[in-house]
């Protein structure tokens, strides 16, 4: 790994910094949105965001990686690989759910938006994500901070000892 | 507002894109997350996040201007100024604990995390966020896509007649 400002914020004690430096930057939250709503191939990532072929192909070999997305052969043409995202990278839905209504609802500049994230069930937008309690109480922005975890045998331990 | 690149991102109907542009740039996450977690003197953010003087100026500049942090009078001091989440900023919690339990879950690297996000009524840890659809059926990666907003009266179109 690189040296450097970056790598200092990876190691913090804050998933939040370590997301971030996953990810990459915000750049690659629209190249993750993209295999999301289906691009796979390179020209596909690239006609969509109009990025520099070099910078777009370090970010996703960023991505890769990262283990954020995979590459795979291309069916249709088995000489070119294709970009997939792996179950680390799907899991990424809740941040793009949670930028999207964000942005929705506190960036409606320059122009109403004309799309929304839906339910591909039944075409209705999702409900509003909300930050709840283990008990379902709605947690709103006052309501958390960081502590320290409590070394009660944690999920992280148990995995380790099933696999033992 | 500056034209370029990053402009052409902010212009684009995705809520994503402009959440990333109003946002700003990663470490401008982590200063939000200071300002959650405390943080409201120019000292204090750059005591936690190590940035040099005039680079932190200009982030927290860019948050007060994008409406995310507001300045007031520092009851302390009050020839300074001290910094405080709008609640625009407030929202962008969901964000927050998105972006911390996925890195929670998936970057793991370089060594346990010692905190946690918890509910401060309790401190226990809060649920996984979970999107879902209107009627609380969960929305995994697979369930969700971006489609034109059908136009019936929009939520936001209410909001402006209720205004009138």
């Amino acid at each position: 790994m690189v040296k450097g400002k970056r790598t200092d914020l990876a190691d913090a004690d804050c998933a939040i910094a370590r997301s971030v430096q996953v990810i990459g930057d915000w750049w690659s939250i629209l190249l993750i949105r993209e295999a999301f709503i289906g691009a796979q191939r390179f020209n596909e990532f690239q006609k969509s965001l109009g990025l520099a072929k070099n910078i777009l192909s370090t970010r996703l070999k960023k991505l890769v990686a990262e283990g954020i997305l995979r590459t795979e052969p291309d069916p249709a043409q088995p000489a070119y690989k294709r970009y997939v995202l792996t179950r680390k990278g799907e899991q990424l839905h809740v941040v793009l759910v949670a930028l999207w209504q964000w942005g929705e609802e506190f960036c409606p500049e320059p122009f109403e938006l004309t799309r929304e994230i839906v339910d591909v069930r039944d075409g209705e937008p999702l409900a509003k994500l909300r930050p709840a309690a283990k008990d379902g109480r709605v947690i709103g922005p006052r309501d958390f901070t960081l502590a320290d975890i409590r070394r009660k045998p944690s999920a992280t331990s148990r995995r380790r000892a099933a696999k033992v």
